[in-house]
C-alpha cells in the first residue's frame, strides 16, 4: 500500500489527474482521498471522492463510460498523482467531449478545441 | 479575461496542471489563485501560488527553469485548468527529474521510471 500525504489541504483531498493512456491527452482532474486511493488501487477503475455530494464517487458508474486504470504515476511530494487510463466510451466529459478541457483560451476568451463524442442531449451521461 | 471559480475549495486555490506542450507529458501540478491566474496570462509565464510560503512561485524565478505559456485549456467547471508549457531547462522536478511524476505503482511500490535530466546535488536547482 502506498501512502499519500493527504495533510497539505484543510479538506484532506489531493488531485488525480485523469490522462489517455495512449494519446497522452489530459481527461479530466478531479480530488481523491485516502478511501478513494485505496478503492482505485483495489478494483482498477478510477475512483474520486466528489466534493458536491461528499460520496464516492466511480467516474462512469452510471454511464458505463468507467475509467480502467492502465498505469499510474505519483509525484515527488507524493501529494498529487495521474491515472493514466483507458476511457470507456470515449468522452470523459459530461459534456460528450473527449477531454473536460475541450476550451482554450484565446485573445482573452475561451474557444472550443476538443472534440465531441457524443450529445448528452440524446441521452448519454457519464 | 477569463474568470475561474475558485470557491470550491476553502483557501481559494485550483489545481493547474503543467503538461509539456509537446510531448503531453504531465510535468507537475500546483495550486494558483486568482492573482496568480492573472499573472499568468499577463507574463506568459506560469505563476503559481506556494501553499507552504503563502506567496506567488513563478516556477523556476530563481533557477532560471522558467515555463514559457504555450497554451491554456480550461475544463468545463472552470476550476481546473492546463498550462501547455515551454519547460526551459527541460526538468520541472526540483529533483532534477524532467516530471514530478517520474514513479509508477507497481506490485505496491513505487519505482522510478522517469527520465532525469540533471543531479540537483551538482548545483542545480528549481
Amino acid at each position: 500500500m502506498i501512502h499519500l500525504d493527504f495533510s497539505k489541504s484543510s479538506d484532506g483531498l489531493i488531485p488525480a489527474i485523469a490522462q489517455d493512456w495512449r494519446t497522452g491527452e489530459i481527461l479530466m482532474q478531479a480530488f481523491i482521498n485516502e478511501a478513494a486511493w485505496e478503492k482505485t488501487l483495489a478494483t482498477g477503475v478510477a475512483t474520486y471522492w466528489s466534493r458536491s455530494r461528499k460520496a464516492f464517487w466511480v467516474k462512469g458508474e452510471t454511464s458505463g463510460h468507467l475509467q480502467r486504470i492502465m498505469e499510474i504515476l505519483v509525484d515527488c511530494d507524493q501529494d498529487s498523482v495521474v491515472f493514466k487510463v483507458e476511457q470507456v466510451g470515449g468522452a470523459a466529459c459530461h459534456e460528450g467531449y473527449r477531454s473536460c478541457y475541450h476550451r482554450r483560451v484565446e485573445d482573452g476568451e475561451l474557444r472550443i478545441v476538443g472534440e465531441r463524442v457524443f450529445d448528452p442531449a440524446n441521452g448519454h451521461g457519464t
